[in-house]
């Protein structure tokens, strides 16, 4: 150039293998999915390529668009997606991170689906959504069996079909996931839109009503509830009849979101439109909170991807970029905000990956999984997606001003975080569903606790963590206290629970980092605080191998 | 509506007055600025006003575009806003958030502006970039009196006279600071622009270069770095020469950034621009930094307004909204999370306050104060900006899924947080330059010590954490410790002066809760943690008085 020369930037970072990181391998392999190591590479090895970043920058560069009418004034209520989203989904959906994990069933299925689906979300949030409702869909398909036999091939079919057509001539569906009304938000309870048997006989119903937020509009199904006689129903909605019309589904119009720009949400009138019902009527929460307990589990996995990916960005420019006469990686307190950053990155991993495999043993009959799932799921739920923000605005931040500029990808993720946190229920909502999992369940806690335990007498800030923990447990007998304090109680449960998989798979260099400052309040209230003494060589080794 | 009802959402949030806060006009009328009290109610009205709120929405959704050439093909390097910009602009202006106070001294004349600046910041924070940098460059012009004859009395005029003409012509003028380099970033000593003398005898320069980010690039003048033979020099460039023609400051692009999009940021280059040298060649960083400690001020400031603005948001909706039978006002966790949200933003606002009364003291010879703001500034610049992020957050995620949508006003807070903590140096620049300011003068830890001393004996968790911190701080005798535990101090000295202002100048209630969360350890690692016994009501009555 005729003015300067360019250097000491970053080169770009592309060319890497997503699924490369130890923690993730090694969960995979000790839960019993380390069969499918071969397609999780492949997976990952295409999120890392330049080709796959260029598709993430174009879907979110060129949102969807509603068109509401034809050119003649007819409605049509379509949603119109650049290339790149469809080929995001096509892949996705080839890989198996939808439904797939119901038709293969197996050990380690749906571990080996989280790991994949938290390799694949590193490369472009915004179409895990439609993709993770596919997946919910199916347990709460399942209270009505007939229903689910003949659409639980097609969500599981490994073909991405886009296009309004009547979903069983399809070669593949997506499911979305319909229940936020204007009024009520998550009380769901206090939904107003309408259901009444059709009368034809047909055992379908008529819908009148509205949906403040509905993701994934274009899905070919959707789960919905509504209001009947007998209280909140759970109903299956397709967006095109059999007989090839239209469903009275209107779009009034596409969400303008803080992120998750690739992705559509809009707000939706049901107008008399035609739903089957889906499980018994008056139990619809019931129904659909299999959804909803599915969905979550891609919240955790969704923001252990976010945390990663910010991750690898941030190691690669303190590897490249020199200040003050050093790179960025060998400069004190730079190094201290990495680790830190890695010790939690590692935490959100593992233990999205302990849940996936929970849910696998859960299936398999494994009661005691199913309990620590329960409560697992709520409480990290609650943490990890609360610290998804935070971390990932860290990570921006070491890029200095270059994170703050679009080109970076980082303001996409930063972008993204908050959605975690309040997608199924924002963050005082999965707390309180902590003290609900345990108030009805109490072996829940004793599931969690157990699997704790696992590492008692490693560690002894994990030690004395575990026991502060028991001995304020006590507040759960007091509801109006417990319900004051159910944001500390979940953070507590997740963090002994993650101290407890580091202790037992991780470094001594991380177990030890991360114990120390979130179990031993050795710890700031901002990354970078990691207590003198931590190994972070160690911790900043593995976050890069 | 056909098919719903709308109800159970909040009432639009306007008509109420920005600068009602006890928190504010108790520290304003403390501090020697209580005269200023009717101006700053009246910019704090504007502030509320629907009418300014509609002008915030216009100006960042119209964001400022580059005209590099004209329609013939010249070059015309301008930048063209949106009416909206200049209105808000016009305002601040108005109002002497700019340079007046320079140009009207008197006691608590720079507290009046920082109170002023931050009601104002609280509508539309894009603007106070600028606004900021014309503060700031007047301490920076003083080195070379000839010029800051010339140039202060326009830059403090109270007109806004947009648009490129010669700037002595001008009825008021807009500085701007253009530091960063792309090899270098916080690191300007390796910058590489060259500024050579003209020869003409004027003693004038010719430089040659590029910034990789110059925010405000239509100000008028710039305060700028580059290397002569005796080392990197502060210089003066006005986007327009005296006779009329373009300087030779070429914008290449303009940045497309996360957030501050109502604000322009340019790459600039210059091919031999005309520069007037400000202070003794080859002391430029030690000019400018009189700029970068004003703009420090405003940053911290800047974070403290947007807490304000999102807790003001967060409590107006729980105020309205209802959910499982009650509004969110009255559920315990959602009062945990707004009384700690409410709590770190007091503690914000008077931290910056009070470094504002400390300028205006220093200004007036006044030795501790001048060593008190220096360590505050640097650590309080630390942490209260980089806590801005994770509260804005906070406060987005209790309106729910409401505010992840633009019309919420949210994501504008949001994407913006993270700037002021990049801005002026980013979070390790920030806590390293605490171990500077400590290193070469040891008077600012006294003073800032002393300042935290005035309400010893007042709640024993301070007594507590300022006895462990002056413990702690003979890691200073050790740079490489004391880099690696940097963010650690700034955060720690940081909350002691924020614990002794509120013990000395809030409600208990609020004093407790801050002293026991942030200094006392009883707290998680997000909001809403506050401990049992925490009086929630008392912080929630101060915060929405």
């Amino acid at each position: 150039m005729a003015t300067h020369e360019v250097f000491n930037q970053a080169p770009p970072l592309t060319g890497f293998t997503a699924a490369d990181e130890p923690a993730l391998l090694d969960a995979v392999r000790r839960d019993g999915a380390g069969e499918g190591e071969a397609e999780l590479r492949e997976l990952g090895e295409l999120a890392g390529s330049a080709e796959t970043q260029e598709l993430a920058r174009q879907a979110e560069e060129n949102p969807p668009r509603l068109r509401s009418h034809d050119r003649y004034g007819h409605r049509i209520d379509e949603v119109e997606f650049h290339p790149a989203w469809h080929s995001l989904m096509t892949t996705a959906v080839r890989h198996g991170l939808h439904a797939a994990p119901w038709a293969e069933p197996g050990a380690g299925a749906h571990l080996l689906r989280a790991a994949k689906f938290y390799v694949w979300s590193q490369a472009e949030a915004g179409h895990g959504c439609p993709v993770s409702m596919t997946y919910a869909a199916v347990p709460a398909l399942r209270a009505e069996p007939a229903l689910a036999a003949l659409y639980e091939p097609l969500l599981a079919s490994r073909v991405y079909d886009f296009g309004l057509r009547p979903p069983l001539g399809k070669a593949g569906l997506i499911a979305g996931m319909s229940m936020t009304e204007k009024q009520g938000g998550s009380d769901v309870r206090a939904n107003t839109t309408r259901a009444v048997p059709d009368g034809g006989g047909d055992g379908t119903y008529r819908l009148t009503g509205h949906k403040w937020f509905t993701s994934a509009p274009m899905s070919d199904v959707f789960l919905t509830l509504a209001q009947t006689e007998e209280g909140v129903t759970c109903f299956l909605l397709p967006r095109v009849l059999p007989d090839g019309s239209r469903n009275a589904l209107r779009l009034q119009r596409l969400k303008d979101k803080l992120g998750n720009r690739s992705n559509a949400s809009s707000e939706i009138e049901y107008e008399d439109a035609v739903g089957w019902r889906v499980g018994e009527a008056g139990r619809g929460v019931r129904t659909i909170v299999e959804m909803v307990n599915m969905t979550r589990l891609d919240c955790v996995l969704g923001s252990a991807a976010a945390m990663r990916a910010g991750l690898r960005q941030a190691l690669h420019h303190a590897r490249h970029r020199r200040a003050f006469g050093a790179p960025l990686l060998e400069q004190p307190l730079m190094r201290n905000v990495l680790a830190d950053l890695a010790v939690e990155s590692e935490a959100a991993t593992v233990l999205g990956l302990r849940l996936a495999a929970a849910l696998d043993r859960s299936l398999a009959g494994d009661e005691r999984e199913a309990a620590l799932r329960r409560l697992g799921l709520a409480a990290g739920k609650y943490h990890v997606c609360k610290r998804g923000s935070a971390h990932v605005g860290e990570a921006l931040e070491c890029l200095g001003g270059n994170g703050y500029v679009e080109e970076s990808g980082m303001p996409r993720l930063y972008r993204e975080a908050p959605l975690l946190s309040l997608w199924e229920g924002s963050g005082n909502v999965a707390a309180l569903d902590v003290l609900r999992a345990v108030a009805k369940d109490p072996a829940t806690l004793d599931a969690l606790l157990a699997e704790v335990d696992a590492a008692a007498g490693a560690d002894r800030h994990l030690d004395a963590a575990v026991a502060a923990l028991r001995k304020d447990l006590a507040v759960l007998s007091d509801p109006a206290a417990a319900q004051l304090a159910a944001r500390r109680l979940a953070e507590r449960l997740t963090l002994v629970l993650q101290g407890s998989l580091l202790v037992r798979h991780s470094t001594p260099a991380v177990a030890d980092a991360f114990c120390a400052s979130r179990l031993g309040g050795e710890w700031g209230h901002a990354y970078g605080t990691l207590p003198p003494g931590t190994d972070l060589g160690g911790v900043l080794e593995r976050a890069r191998a």
